[in-house]
């Protein structure tokens, strides 16, 4: 049985994850949710976005808006799986209400601009990464987040740093496998089956075109990331960079933290000790992804995984959570650990699951 | 003599001014410059931007890269009047980075978008006010300035808020005058010869273009911000009544804060106590303009006045403010007061000379 607090568990490092909860318990973080986009969603099969694409393109954007007005703007209800599986910005939108944590948007680069304020960093949409030049401008943008980072950590006590964009596993598959991380078969997926094969195609596609082998951009990740990534990766890194040295980061997701972990990494070593990555229980017993595997090949730090069971819900679209869709996303898992730990137990995952529920009541069931 | 706490002046309802710098001293805040554009500057004679207007469209970008970069990055050296006097955001800059003070950037809407990260609210550059239809959109931008006001006061302990909009006074004279407050002759100007003819023949033609009287929209702020302001109005104006339910906000600026407080005022009467204005002694002192009559008419907020004085500086460009160039913008007022106040007057007015003089002579003299 693995050690929790409240209803947090320590799921890798269990020591330094005790001492990161130690750290943040009780005290008051801003929540930051940065998002992209890429063609590489458009991608048949790839990503759930593959059968709408012209719906998924909305996603980020409809996400965002629902994390800060409790309701999306841009699209009806909110976003869905093809199966109808609601958006994981519920479980978000719903902690952060419950513990009355702040919200900033970020966009690294999106095609649908959100209907809400958002910090532009002047990036752009990415592109399909099998062309092998995804992403323009790799280095602006994670300066200006840089910026950004620093700035917020003054005020913050501590950041939570989520993300959505759509197909961004396979982008970060990418990144991982240009930096020499051993990835393939170990990236998640928001499907129940994760398509490993058709995701290490793509990617190998992408690296041939850039002409990368293996490993060959371990000591440049900006040019990893612009080869075969998403804008949302260096937003993501300079955030973390800007914030890290002053207050602790949640990094707020499954196996696409690796990819940010790497690019952090390969910047700045003196800051990995004030990061964790905060998660959901479905991505460390996901049996068709592997997030400690990737982790461990950059560097060990922390996983905290919210305990959240949807299996006694009332509702079938949160139940397919433990059927292996969805899974994670726009910083669920994380945001449900900062809400656990602001409020020191007191939002447990079953005050949490019955605030989803109502969202889900609200937003979905009824439209 | 009128009363100080260390070196800011209060102006204008001492006791409930001296009853707000205790509320703010020793506290952190966040600095919030909004931006915005306004083809209005580029009539000419109304505005020190008038002779460049090519240049000017560059300023607000500019500005605030130097107030997250200490430096510019859209132009060389800094924004300057025609006569070579710098921008005050050399004054904010200086203040902000010896009291550590972190800075946000909301952009209304721009023509000139700044290289560092800013808040976009949807809003668009501001048209010129003798059409009677110069902002679209303003009730968006309201909206989600309000938003992002929410969010920032959960972190923040409180906010300066300032602006950077060449032409802005004149745009303010055109809401205070479609409100029904007395402004003419009272908005200030960046020269020291304030062309209020000019200025009030303007606002005439948009009010008529736009079929307004005097006062005939006190109670429809938002359109009079449509008709004959700026996008900067309804962004400032929205991030206070997002903020100052939870925590005091220092509006920093001369008189075109009178039109913002006039938006405010006509959306929520209940957060006017937790408001200030904070501004530089040369408005104040300014014979061709009146921020007190102006605010009187509204509601009588305490106005702080960081009691700055140049008059001894080593540099003519310095000098200048003392012969009423300038004056303010940028925050530099409220930045500067603020800077005093989170250092208990640590941070002095030569203090704080001493740094704008050592900012003034790397950017502008040598450049």
């Amino acid at each position: 049985m693995r050690k929790k607090i409240y209803d947090v568990i320590l799921a890798h490092e269990e020591a330094s994850a005790e001492a990161f909860m130690k750290k943040i318990e009780g005290k008051k973080p801003l929540f930051v949710c940065v998002i992209g986009s890429t063609e590489t969603a458009k991608i048949p099969g790839l990503s759930a976005a593959g059968k709408h694409p012209e719906l998924t393109e909305y996603t980020p954007a409809a996400d965002v808006e629902l994390l800060l007005l409790g309701s999306c703007k841009c699209i009806k209800g909110v976003p869905v799986t093809p199966e109808g599986i609601p958006t994981p910005a519920l479980i978000t939108m719903s902690a952060l209400k419950l513990a009355n944590i702040p919200t900033l948007v970020v966009s690294g680069g999106v095609k649908i601009k959100p209907l809400v304020p958002y910090l532009d960093l002047g990036g752009k949409p990415g592109g399909d990464i099998r062309t092998g030049n995804a992403v323009e401008n790799c280095e602006e943008i994670l300066l200006r987040a840089k910026i950004a980072g620093e700035n917020l950590s003054k005020i913050a006590e501590y950041l939570v740093v989520g993300e959505s964009i759509p197909g961004g596993t396979t982008t970060a598959l990418g990144v991982l496998l240009a930096m020499g991380i051993d990835a393939k078969r170990k990236v998640s997926s928001s499907m129940p089956k994760n398509p490993h094969e058709l995701k290490i195609k793509v990617v190998e596609e992408g690296l041939k075109a850039a002409k990368i082998g293996f490993g060959e951009l371990a000591s440049d990740p900006l040019k990893a990331v612009s080869c075969v990534g998403d804008p949302m990766i260096p937003a993501f890194a300079g955030l973390v960079l800007g914030a890290a040295h002053r207050v602790p980061v949640l990094m707020a997701g499954g196996t696409q933290m690796g990819a940010v972990l790497a690019v952090v990494k390969s910047f700045d070593h003196q800051l990995l000790n004030n990061l964790a990555i905060g998660t959901t229980r479905w991505i460390i017993e996901d049996k068709n992804a592997d997030l400690k595997g990737i982790i461990a090949q950059i560097v060990d730090i922390p996983i905290l995984a919210a305990d959240l069971d949807f299996s006694r819900s009332r509702f079938e679209g949160l139940k397919a959570y433990e059927r292996g869709f969805v899974k994670e996303g726009v910083g669920a898992g994380g945001a449900a650990v900062a809400a656990m730990a602001k409020s020191r137990g007191k939002i447990s995952a079953a005050a949490l699951l019955e605030e989803i529920e109502r969202n889900y009541e609200q937003l979905v069931a009824e439209r």
